[in-house]
């Protein structure tokens, strides 16, 4: 099972030394599809283990054009200024159609991409069965094995992205945008659960004191709806940077609590557990949905529920019981 | 396959001539688990197919103790004054553990059971892999063919429910309870994004006007968060009957507007897909998990990863290609 040229070992050992072009060249493994890369990628996270539990990870979601990219490049500076080593991994789907939010963040992110501190990656997102890129939470194990103190991960805010985060990242950063006047848009229904912090981004000029007051109203609806853990509503202008440090102080204090209160251990079992248990429902039904035969039935069964020739449920047991009969064979 | 003393073609001929006694035998055997009842199960359900699209369907959900009985026996009883025909379904987890909400149940829609226009049903809930009772809709089935008018399932808000309702129902009421000043409780996560009607339940005496004030603010938080599709806030007084005709009203006017619009079809069609793709990847998971081998190997697993010795992801490929090798075989 091994690949002529490809020492799981060595390069183990050099993402843990923090090398950047080896933390590449493993990221780049561990996402990728060819069943051929399989038993190197698998050689490679066995060397990684035990994945330390320190690394700060920062999920960054909302909606398109909100400015998450901006917002991220002045946290990471900071991160930088302040001595910490920080990992960008961004998870975009609409970059991986139109290449173009890509390039942009690595234009935005020039100055970052340029330390050897900082490591930024975009990474392709999967159109994986379940909705998000399969292997960013390994790609995250990477980074967190380079000992990375901070991780942000960004996606775009589409309700499974929020609830994939919220089971990963420490603190889900939801950015969205004020509207004008009553175009206040609502959240997507994944931030209005799993957001830690929301923020009101492009409060600029004139228009402050009134995203503002609508960041309040929010705030003030989530301490009725969410009352046991409301998320933190904040507002920035990352045009002039008013409140971007607030932002930051927030998103920095949060990690502190967390360094500090010993809660660490228990949040990384914890979250190991969850990813075990939504990826194995999830690989499970990718597989079953994979299967050529159920492929080749779902789409007459579908016609007959909807002609209410078969009942919904009649029509999964028909199916479960053509592919596996119970009664053993 | 088929059963002596059973003929599922008399049976559904029955259920479907509106004959209660029928109707909860059917019911009893499309809830039953054992797998003997299972061919009779499915020969009535082929008999029964296909279900008429009418018979609007009202979930009922909420914290427990918010009175959420009363309401639906007040309902009911409006109904058949009204000249309709009502099915109440009950599915209370809690009341499968101790008994007495069923009992309560019972007591409290006396008046209804007595009516022959009327039938009222505690359903047992399972304890079934993915949370709700896996039968409810087909027991809800069994009422439409029955040519019920106004179907009732009452349960209790669990989260989960909430989403497995909103599949089902046509309208999903959520009832909870007024707090007592600061006390005010948020609502469920489930409730949150899935309530098309929120009903504050005990604003009685003096308190009405302080619950009525409650209700404003959850009504202006909703129309903050969910723009597109707010839920519509409600008091009522189960005591005094206060609010209850508007509540009331707020369902029919749906009712009404949902057999006029001419979406009946369309929507009747959607539950059918969306039942379909619940249950089919419910029922796999079901199966897997429920699989010895799985049982087996899963704590050893999860003992593994706890220690940091392997990674969740690479723990799923390990446990799904020692079930079944990707290489054939």
């Amino acid at each position: 099972m091994t690949a002529p040229g490809f020492d799981a070992a060595e390069l183990a050992a050099r993402v843990k030394a923090g090398d950047r072009r080896a933390l590449a060249r493993a990221i780049t493994l561990v996402e990728s599809s060819r069943a051929d890369d399989a038993p190197r990628r698998r050689a490679l996270l066995r060397e990684i283990s035990p994945i330390p539990r320190e690394g700060f990870t920062l999920a960054v979601t909302g909606v398109p054009g909100a400015g998450k990219s901006t917002l991220i490049d002045v946290y990471g500076r900071r991160l930088l200024a302040a001595g910490h080593r920080v990992a960008i991994l961004t998870v975009d789907p609409s970059s991986a159609r139109s290449g173009g939010s890509v390039l942009g963040d690595k234009t935005r992110m020039g100055e970052l991409v340029k330390d050897p501190r900082a490591f930024v990656r975009p990474s392709p997102s999967s159109g994986a069965y379940g909705g998000a890129a399969p292997r960013t939470r390994e790609a995250l194990m990477l980074c967190r094995a380079a000992a990375f103190e901070r991780i942000v991960l960004e996606t775009v805010g589409v309700g499974q992205s929020e609830r994939d985060a919220a089971l990963v990242a420490d603190v889900v950063v939801y950015v969205t945008l004020a509207g004008a006047g009553d175009d206040l848009q609502g959240l997507k229904r994944g931030a209005l659960e799993h957001a830690d912090v929301i923020v009101f981004n492009k409060a600029d000029g004139e228009a402050r004191a009134r995203v503002e007051s609508d960041a309040s109203r929010f705030a003030a609806a989530f301490a009725l709806l969410r009352p046991d853990a409301p998320p933190r509503v904040l507002t920035t202008s990352a045009a002039d940077g008013t409140g971007v440090g607030a932002l930051l102080d927030e998103i920095e204090r949060r990690a502190g609590e967390l360094e500090s209160s010993g809660r660490l251990d228990r949040l990384r079992a914890r979250q190991a557990e969850a990813w075990f248990d939504a990826e194995l429902d999830r690989e499970v039904l990718r597989r079953f949905h994979g299967d050529a035969r159920v492929a080749a039935r779902v789409p007459a069964l579908k016609a007959a529920i909807a002609r209410g020739a078969q009942l919904p449920s009649e029509a999964v047991e028909d199916l479960l019981d053509e592919l596996e009969p119970r009664d053993g064979g």
